[in-house]
């Protein structure tokens, strides 16, 4: 009997594991999921008949290649981090091994030995990263196969709140790994316009967005993203003049965002030693230059040059910044402070609904005219647990494990989801999960 | 016959090294200057009949045990990271240990080891950290043993030029490592006053300087440090309501450095693939949003809020920022293609003086009355090579170990220099050389 292991059944797996039961129980395969937490895995499985939930820590060497060896294909949910060591396992074990996490130089350099070993090992093969490359890489290829010539692509993506579960002023909750949204963009981003390279930094990052029109859900702003230079090579657009990979976000999200950053709140650098015993708003206190006159809403207010009305201090204000209460976390750096906040503030409630926006814009020539093609996928979650997020970063997944199981992939090696073979068969079948990318075709020019 | 082993013999040992070999000719002591490059070690050794130029590699553990094992006092100029693997062998072989360096949680932790050993382990034995540490820890034991009550104590300095040497716009030139000077403030300035924390995030940091007023100098700017309520422990000042640490600077300075970074060239993050191939001006352009108009540096200034004619786009312009001028740095970041640029515009040119600025003010209570006292030390050096900053680092340290030698240091364990025993030697003879704190003081209120 061929089994699939899944290493890891916390919060993201709910889908990808679903889907794999399922296909093991037409097909009779094997799923053991394996987790630190068997209890976790335990309710992930369920009692399915094809499953079993098997306890791994996955820091002890032995039990993890003995975990391994018993399975054909192994899918690791683990943090980014904790991969390289299940990368070496599959290696001497001959396995293949599928993540969702973006690969990094040490993995690709495992490129050649897993290609001796007739293995494939894919990264990426989540949501952002994974459909983005897939259903782009589909139009690219499509677009050169027709012969036209790509003279811009422009991505954004964004994990958002369903409009009807919207409740709050920055319509923003949690779908994804607070921690990331709260560090989001620290460094320099790094785009392409008309061939020039051009740098955001962090200080004017969430000030210099941009604005986006999702058809039928009105006007988004997006942040660029840092990696933008990255996927002029990954995606064979090496002599693109335009590219730019943006995260999207609400109207109004980023201007207030930028009032966190300048007053300071984003700085994971150092911890406050009397986090514990001070108040939200003595916190914010600290941040005003002294001397200041009026209340400290006030005197943020005029620090970061808007007014003490504006929307930007409202949503401020409704995180609870300037209330008299107790922060209550010892040694914590503002960073840390903000998401303990966040967590609470942006919470899905129970029945909330996310929702997943992407959309891609290419423009090319062709046949003398100049062209752009909008693909835009816009999907909602079914509710607080099975979210749009934890689909869209599993199933992608659970395809390509069927699709290695069935013997139906060539590609061996270190990989990300960028070939035919691979996202042709995965977009299809995702459709039938409402993964469903809109188009819309103009001539800007002839 | 006693000896002392210098461990490096770069830039900042001359003033240490002549020091040491100068008392050593008088008490009959051996130094020992040791270097990965013998040259170095023998040219500032230069025949001394008490001294001997040793080729030594420290990260080769049997050689480094074996020079120190020869040693009784051991002076460690090396960077930082390197001292502790020094320290372990030190604690090994039973020898005493100066740096000039801050010392690290790791190094603290030695210190009951070499207490038992009946060792003395001196960290922050420089300029800053260092004669900073002891000027002001011999005026508070002072303004305490007095019956004084501290009430805020302001501390800054600064490694300048001296005004007959300044030639350039920003009225700065380097004297010590510039690395550092591009690096300086990244994360958050935290300080204390009227009781209350506050902080000072990067992005605000070289914008809410304060000024200050040198005696004989006239006005200059200072912008807080990250660590002054580190202070408040160390140097026994728990209750103090301000406590506020800072940089020297020459007026107009912060303003200039604050556009390089909101401009963003102070990102040592990540690197330029296209830094080899592309020139100053096409690196600012990459900064300013697209579709704007006019020059490039019409953009800066818009970009930066500033008057394109303003004093700070001057100073940006004399650094050729805008000059289409190969950059000739390949896979640079931000940051290392300004210190580049800085380190060609701001050289002492040869016979240039450098001036190093250090004032404090306290203020207290005492009968009553609340005063302040000032105390300012101003020092220019002889040459570019024969700095102020390489005497002022490098003096008290040789002035210690001649202590150390002479057995009239009963100190033991890690320790930085805020005791009597130690402050009241060093700066007596500091004065010898010129190093003078004129103090001025003022009843404020009664």
């Amino acid at each position: 009997m061929k089994s699939i292991l899944i290493i890891g059944a916390g919060r993201s797996s709910t889908a990808l594991i679903n889907y794999v039961l399922n296909k093991a129980q037409e097909r009779g395969w094997y799923v053991i999921v394996a987790d630190a937490d068997p209890g976790l895995a335990d309710k992930k499985v369920n009692g399915h008949p094809n499953g079993r939930a098997v306890w791994l820590d996955v820091t002890k060497s032995n039990d993890r290649k003995e975990t391994i060896g018993r399975a054909d294909v192994v899918v690791s949910l683990l943090p980014a981090h904790l991969h390289l060591e299940v990368a070496h396992d599959c290696i001497k074990l001959k396995k293949h091994l599928i993540t969702a996490s973006y690969v990094s130089q040490e993995m690709y350099r495992m490129g050649d030995e897993a290609r001796n070993r007739e293995l494939i090992f894919m990264g990426e093969m989540g949501l952002d990263p994974g459909i983005d490359h897939m259903s782009a890489m589909q139009r690219i290829h499509q677009i050169k196969a027709d012969g036209g010539k790509l003279i811009s692509f422009v991505s954004n993506t964004g994990g958002l709140v369903a409009p009807e579960s919207d409740t709050n002023p920055w319509h923003y909750k949690f779908s994804w790994n607070p921690r990331n949204v709260v560090l989001a963009g620290q460094g320099t981003a790094q785009y392409l316009e008309n061939g020039k390279l051009k740098f955001i930094p962090y200080n004017r990052l969430f000030k210099e967005y941009r604005t986006l029109e999702i058809p039928g859900m009105g006007e988004y702003e997006a942040y660029a993203n840092r990696d933008s230079l990255l996927y002029r090579e990954v995606y064979g657009l090496d002599e693109i003049p335009n590219i730019l990979r943006g995260t999207i976000r609400a109207r109004g999200f980023c201007d207030a965002w930028h009032a966190l950053v300048r007053i300071g709140l984003t700085d994971a650098s150092f911890p406050i030693l009397d986090s514990g015993n001070i108040t939200y708003h003595e916190f914010m206190e600290a941040y005003v230059p002294p001397n200041g006159s009026g209340s400290v809403k006030e005197r943020v207010a005029r620090m970061i040059d808007v007014d003490v009305d504006s929307d930007v201090m409202k949503k401020l204000e409704w995180l609870g910044l300037f209330r008299k209460k107790k922060i209550k976390l010892s040694n914590a750096s503002p960073a840390l402070i903000l998401e303990n906040l966040l967590l609470d503030k942006w919470k899905l409630s129970t029945g909330d609904k996310d929702m997943i926006v992407m959309q891609h814009q290419f423009e090319y020539e062709m046949k003398g005219e100049h062209k752009q093609l909008t693909s835009t996928l816009v999907m909602k979650g079914e509710d607080d647990v099975n979210t749009a997020m934890s689909k869209l970063v599993g199933l992608p997944m659970g395809i390509f494990v069927r699709l290695v199981m069935e013997g139906k992939i060539n590609s061996k090696g270190v990989n990300i989801p960028v070939m035919p073979e691979v996202y042709n068969p995965v977009l299809t079948e995702l459709k039938e999960y409402g993964v469903d990318f809109k188009e819309e075709e103009k001539v800007i020019s002839v």
